[in-house]
């Protein structure tokens, strides 16, 4: 039960990983929070993220940190630096705890302004520890203490220099905006990182040099089979084909430039 | 903590959908459940349906919506009209509450009488509303609300021509039944529409013309490799292979012809 | 809510099975669970067992059965002897349950010391009762009742005969000792029966012949792509290729020979 610091009413545990379920790794970490903070909620986030992909977990994680109000510990675990000397880290921002390994993955809420500190608390290992599974050992027993509402200063001294991934940014242009794909998503939609936003007027979108027409509505405003821009579920464009896959058309990829233009381009070039 | 309507106790939430879970799209509808509902008790049915899969969907929800107490919310989005001017609907049956886009994936509900509103209230929609992802902006919250003890009569107006999906239904035939195989489980058993209870006497059963012999109480009736018809777990004749996978026969496959005759087919034609 | 027995004051049930989600049945469980005993936990621990992989089951379980709170009922149902004469059978040890059929499955929990029942009590059956999925209508009823505080002598008669798992023992030899691989996990890292506490001195790992190194404290002690014998989180040794997969390596695979020597071998042999 959330005893101080900033938790709400009911403590809440998110789950991401690259694990799998089939291993018993991940009930492993849910038994070991279940024992030290058993009032808890825990939540599977995902367990499919791809072996050892820290991008893809940012970026699932920062498709629903937000959403979940604050108190809640997002344990963020794709580590393949396990039993290196990467520190673990907790990041708080806006009320919630991220808890991970500082590789990268904790990035969205690094980005939106969070504090960064290193678990060293010894309390907070079970012993005995393994080389290999700072997720049962470290990470869920921290994530436990601090949705039970223990306090983040006791977790560890202050980390001022914790690791975030490259920001892919996108840039103005005189004529428009250029950025890229940051995700390809199960449905086949690129997920690009040009904030709707900042579209000033009418506009053109590009992928990789071929056409994605304006940004419409939504799906069901182009024909079945036609490439479609539309607002992102997370504020940015994203390319789809109706009923269809987007990243299944050549040149349409992660790192694909995109590029917004608000004067149609016309003539022989294209 | 549920307040009023016909809701047990302890509200609870089944989430159904074709999203996966690594991009966090999941994760982001737990979220906001968690922000509006935080007692809410939410279970994963299942996120692996096939992308667009409406069929499916509705089978997986017929195993399980009624084995949930009443006040249960079945949340569905198998959605690719997503943004389209399909409505959002919430079907009540049995105490239970389904919820999800008119296009038929809550059909069971429906046939088992359910009756269904348009989601109008405006308290109901996160704004702001995204015109991808309903799932997180339209039903999630109102999942939240039904769940937490909301009135179904204050989500919006009765709607009384709903979508259901075509009913494959069987047939009683002079000398038997006639129907079709309308769903592959994981194991590979063809699960048929022919319920059990139709059965009058001793029956054989063939699939696409195929013998697959009596009834029989249970796979281990046969020699492993054979194949068998049992009754299935939901009341239907289920055709399986002992120790294998029916669905890998040529011809055994979903929408193939089941019949059931009362007397042996014998002679040259087999 | 617990009532008697040595349930904690939160009743809690761990599923795991080989039903994959997209049918519905695993959901059909959780409905039978929410009926009966509304305020018990319930954590998926995998749905993606193998279909019909007894001795996979039986490891995930061995990672996560003793993390769990005494109380704790682990519920696992891989049967594909299911509506044979195999008996249902509830196993408890060290304060916690298993529940599942006495194929095997449960056989973490009997080779620590556990003491098992065959599941006879008819109030524990939900009927109809389906030949084919007794995970719905027998074993979920069990586990909601000994998650509930109920107590297993009153589920049925002792079994002194259930089913174990052939065990792949290690063997002490005059230099060393030899085990097998035992499982792989899904970044394809060789999990072995060699417990590391048996090591005496110096050693040197040795897979289907070979070398593997002695052993290290983590991955990070070799370079990537390099072979590497670290602690494993169970607490044998286990072979893995830093960056890599070393299930991938020929001859490195589930059952192989893993050999431990305390001087090293040398010469024209190797």
């Amino acid at each position: 039960m959330p005893r101080e610091g900033d938790a709400g009413l009911i403590g809440r545990i998110t789950l991401l990983t690259d694990f799998g379920t089939a291993d018993g790794y991940v009930a492993a970490m849910r038994g070991v929070i279940a024992t030290r903070a058993p009032a808890i909620i825990v939540d599977d986030a995902s367990h499919d993220i791809a072996a050892g992909d820290i991008a893809a977990a940012a970026s699932a994680l920062s498709a629903y940190w937000r959403t979940y109000p604050p108190g809640t510990v997002h344990l963020a675990v794709v580590d393949p630096g396990v039993g290196t000397t990467r520190r673990p880290i907790v990041v708080t921002t806006a009320g919630r705890h991220g808890v991970g390994p500082d590789n990268g993955v904790l990035s969205p809420m690094l980005e939106a302004g969070g504090s960064a500190r290193e678990i060293r608390a010894s309390g907070l290992v079970r012993e005995p520890r393994s080389a290999t599974f700072h997720g049962r050992d470290i990470f869920a027993p921290t994530a436990a203490y601090l949705a039970a509402g223990g306090l983040p200063a006791k977790v560890g001294p202050a980390v001022t220099d914790s690791v975030r991934l490259p920001v892919e940014a996108p840039e103005r242009t005189p004529d428009g905006i250029v950025g890229s794909v940051v995700h390809i998503d199960r449905f086949g939609n690129l997920v690009t990182n040009v904030p709707v936003a900042w579209i000033e007027g009418d506009a053109k979108v590009t992928v990789d040099g071929s056409d994605a027409g304006p940004l419409r509505g939504t799906y069901g405003d182009v024909a079945p089979g036609a490439v479609v821009a539309v607002v992102g579920s997370g504020g940015c464009i994203e390319i789809a084909v109706r009923d269809g896959r987007a990243a299944d058309i050549p040149g349409m990829s992660r790192g694909s430039a995109v590029r917004v233009s608000y004067r149609a381009i016309s003539g022989p070039l294209r």
